[in-house]
């Protein structure tokens, strides 16, 4: 992208992003309990992140013909529904900073912290109920459909990711991984806002599967992109602790890789270092594991697969948005390839 | 009741258990991830408890003129989102035991369970979803409105309990109790589910708030009946861990009356001992504040207060189902009330 692009881009991202937590802002409750439910709800949204799922879902209704009011009660449910999913799984993964903040759970406890997950994703549904005034009871429900069923492939993948370091398991495929982040990531972040943007653009498109590769190898290179950062990247641009995955025992790309070239003891030291909790492990072992990935190339393995996926969400773009006539929606939405996966925080 | 009508009742209880779980068990996906995902899901559900809630819903939907096919998705969906529930507030207050049986968390670990308590919320939904082919699109949403309006009520409630632990508030009123279990017990175990069966029996009722006085008057003395238990049941009928809510710091009717009674000597201390993790409780403490509560009648003022307010419900159970005819599912609620109120485990 040049800049001229660039800036156009994020222009457009940042409008985006601004009527999806308008939007957000108006649906939370203003009454009781405040303190320990709404207030945190509200100020978590308030330091919500870029907003690329929102901004996917609406540029993709748009490209499509649609209006920007009649997918945003879907895009907000979206992005609520992602910070729900965000203080779970920081509660789930032990993780301590989010977005240069402490965690909700390591600021107000657990409990709280459950329990207002659990009602930021009620109150996602409860958005989804809106576009009954906005696009009727029948194309409500298909966008329900659509929902329920990212929801459920959301939790299966990290019921699937959480199982792993429970079982600490060592013998993790690229394709495992990759089936893996298909459901934890690529449904809820990608897949499905496209053919939610799209569902309801043109409520009789019956081809909204034309989606599921490009969301998928876009997600791919995303997540993929999003664990190596979260080994190389700065503290300060990520907003998360460096090197968090391997405390948390997480199984991606870098470390299938190590298992498979490491020597026996190197492979055996580093099946016993991931056996341990987050508070046995110690800063010198996740520098030794670093190193390895070094010396053998993880690293260099993981980003060349993320370059592959990029160029094939390439390809998938012109085919899933072939329909869609040329518009700065749909330019957007191809410069935002570009643009998640050469980030660098 | 007499010995043939309690017969009767729990054969019918026994009948809308099966159906529900029936319908629940065929709900649940029949694919990976199974181990740490829809096995666990499964399992829980099979210990599912007397299914009193459901049980409400579908024997409100008879009495006024419905089918039980009409509201079993949504008999099942309040179901799946009790055990939801649960399996969060366990997280939420600590707790080791349920049913007689360690806990998810206590037996998954707190990551697995959290997000098996996420996807059955996000199933329960699922279930609402299915109402769309035996209710049509309209009626449907009516539904879903109901439910969204429950869920939200009782995590507003949880957040407020959990509020009054995290700031360990020794000043609370028993009209501050009895609103918190409004919302935390009330609207989705009585108020909803009877709200729910009616509304599918006759969608175009509107005057469902005919039932809020009922559910409110019978839910709050089923809690405080439920509270009365955790001190002095036997841990064999109750499952729960006995005096758990005293280690988990929870606010009740008793606790309230001895902090207007005790010396002030007495409250000091018992506000010290409350504001302990539950690993700094010893169980000499325990006992002291359960002799504490004899001593000041503590426990006999929360149960004469059950008492009156399961004579409420028998009231307002007249005039709720006043327009029902005499039937064999009506004489089940009215049956119910004896038994939840009465009940010894």
């Amino acid at each position: 992208m040049d800049s001229q692009d660039s800036n156009a881009f994020l222009e457009r991202l940042g409008d985006y992003r601004r009527q999806t937590l308008e939007a957000l802002q108006k649906s939370l409750p203003e009454k009781e309990p405040r303190r320990y439910l709404y207030d945190i709800v509200r100020e978590y949204l308030d330091h919500s992140g870029k907003g690329m799922r929102p901004a996917l879902c609406l540029a993709t209704c748009r490209a499509f013909g649609g209006r920007t009011e009649e997918a945003l009660n879907s895009a907000a449910a979206i992005e609520m529904l992602h910070n729900a999913f965000l203080v779970h799984d920081d509660i789930e993964d032990g993780s301590e900073f989010r977005r240069g903040n402490p965690t909700m759970h390591m600021q107000y406890g657990i409990p709280i912290a459950v329990n207002a997950g659990d009602a930021m994703q009620a109150l996602s549904m409860r958005l989804l109920g809106k576009n009954r005034s906005t696009l009727g009871p029948k194309l409500a429900w298909q966008v329900f459909e659509e929902f329920d069923s990212m929801l459920i492939e959301s939790l299966e993948g990290q019921a699937i990711e959480l199982g792993w370091i429970r079982d600490n398991r060592c013998d993790i495929s690229d394709d495992d991984y990759l089936r893996m982040i298909l459901k934890k990531t690529c449904w809820y972040s990608f897949i499905n806002p496209c053919r939610i943007g799209a569902l309801i653009a043109r409520p009789g498109d019956t081809d909204l599967d034309r989606f599921n590769s490009f969301g998928n190898y876009l997600g791919s290179a995303f997540q993929i992109q999003d664990d190596i950062l979260n080994l190389t990247g700065s503290r300060q641009k990520y907003g998360k602790e460096i090197s968090g995955d391997l405390y948390e025992g997480k199984r991606t790309l870098m470390l299938s890789h190590l298992f498979e070239k490491g020597s026996p003891e190197e492979t055996q030291e580093l099946k016993c270092f991931l056996s341990k909790p987050r508070n046995g492990k110690y800063a010198d072992q996740i520098d030794w594991v670093r190193e390895l990935m070094n010396t053998y190339g993880s690293i260099e393995y993981a980003r060349s697969g993320a370059r592959e996926l990029r160029d094939a969400a390439e390809q998938a773009f012109f085919e899933a948005y072939q329909d869609a006539p040329e518009s700065d929606d749909k330019a957007f939405i191809q410069q935002s390839l570009h643009y998640m996966i050469d980030r660098t925080s």
